[in-house]
């Protein structure tokens, strides 16, 4: 589909098109955008992106993305040494912070086990997981996977996986969640909301 | 919404939130897309919007995106010199071209008359379109604009400014869409497809 536009503004499409929640033509759009906003957007995403694949690195100690290794919250000496938190990826570690509930480090699996797309244990980060449970001042393991076929099965082999560790392993709490109608939610979650009622 | 992963990602996800088409989610999303496709797409991406602002210009000529000014269509001496077709943006020329039903050449008007917007007609391409349609080998201007109230309120006013200038004025024909199912049609246009009827 030609755009009549040479091949450099192609390029830029059909780049932009493979970005996650961009099509064809959103990306067509969003080229318009930026052509448009030339000085405002375009200059400054170029500048943007050329630093990001230059600085950017994964952190060697918990696979995070910064511009440091190790990342910014391996580093910070504030945070609870004790307290290490499972997640399938980094935008899974954002969410976390984004929470603010929780104050200690983190471990990036980098997916999850999955026989349907043949994901076994040695393409995941657990062998490091086991040997920081195992030689870290850890105390707790807290699992937060999702709430998948995929993401329970990583959750139960993880959970073997450091049962010699001598760490405590848990998971996030289950149940309704902040603004949740019980007439939209599944029946998965009230079954084990209801499971997992507590005092009120 | 801080994502701890270092001011330079923070940018990156604010810039491209600002594209059409992404939220400060999706713009995430986009984000780690990105960091992990490094080689195959930040790296080329960075390297597209660089390009795009070093070399993308406004054809001077009818106001078209290009690298070259006259842009390429403007240029073209295989295009019929007697035709000029009216659009309101560069997406709408693309648009034009993808359909392949043009062969003349175009001119872009900037936007559209507006009376709530405050765009009066200094703000349009207008008095380049007049003298273009006076002086060029133009026989026929298309005025091929949305069919929205600024739309035909545009070419009510383009049709009173080109009488002059020994042209014919016509307009994109209105009817019934490919596809078009007449259960999902709103009125209007089957009200429009129903006045221009034509032999079958």
């Amino acid at each position: 589909m030609a755009s009549s536009a040479g091949p450099e503004i192609e390029r830029l499409i059909a780049l932009l098109a493979k970005l996650p929640g961009l099509g064809p033509r959103s990306a067509r759009r969003a080229t318009l955008t930026l052509l448009k906003r030339r000085d405002q957007l375009l200059q400054p995403l170029s500048e943007a992106l050329a630093e990001a694949a230059a600085r950017v690195r994964t952190c060697t100690v918990c696979g995070a993305l910064d511009t440091t290794d190790p990342c910014a919250i391996c580093a910070d000496r504030t945070r609870d040494p004790t307290l290490l938190c499972v997640v399938e990826e980094v935008g899974a570690l954002w969410a976390m912070e984004r929470a603010g509930a929780f104050r200690g480090r983190y471990h990036v699996l980098g997916g999850l086990l999955s026989a349907l797309d043949g994901v076994g244990p040695e393409s995941l980060r657990i062998g490091p997981l086991v040997s920081r449970a195992g030689s870290e001042a850890i105390v707790e393991v807290v699992l937060a996977l999702p709430a998948t076929v995929d993401g329970q099965t990583t959750a139960h082999y993880l959970a073997d996986r450091l049962a010699g560790a001598g760490v405590r392993v848990t998971s996030l709490a289950r149940g309704v969640p902040v603004g949740g109608e019980l007439d939209w939610l599944d029946d998965g979650t009230i079954a084990q909301a209801m499971r997992a009622r507590r005092p009120a």
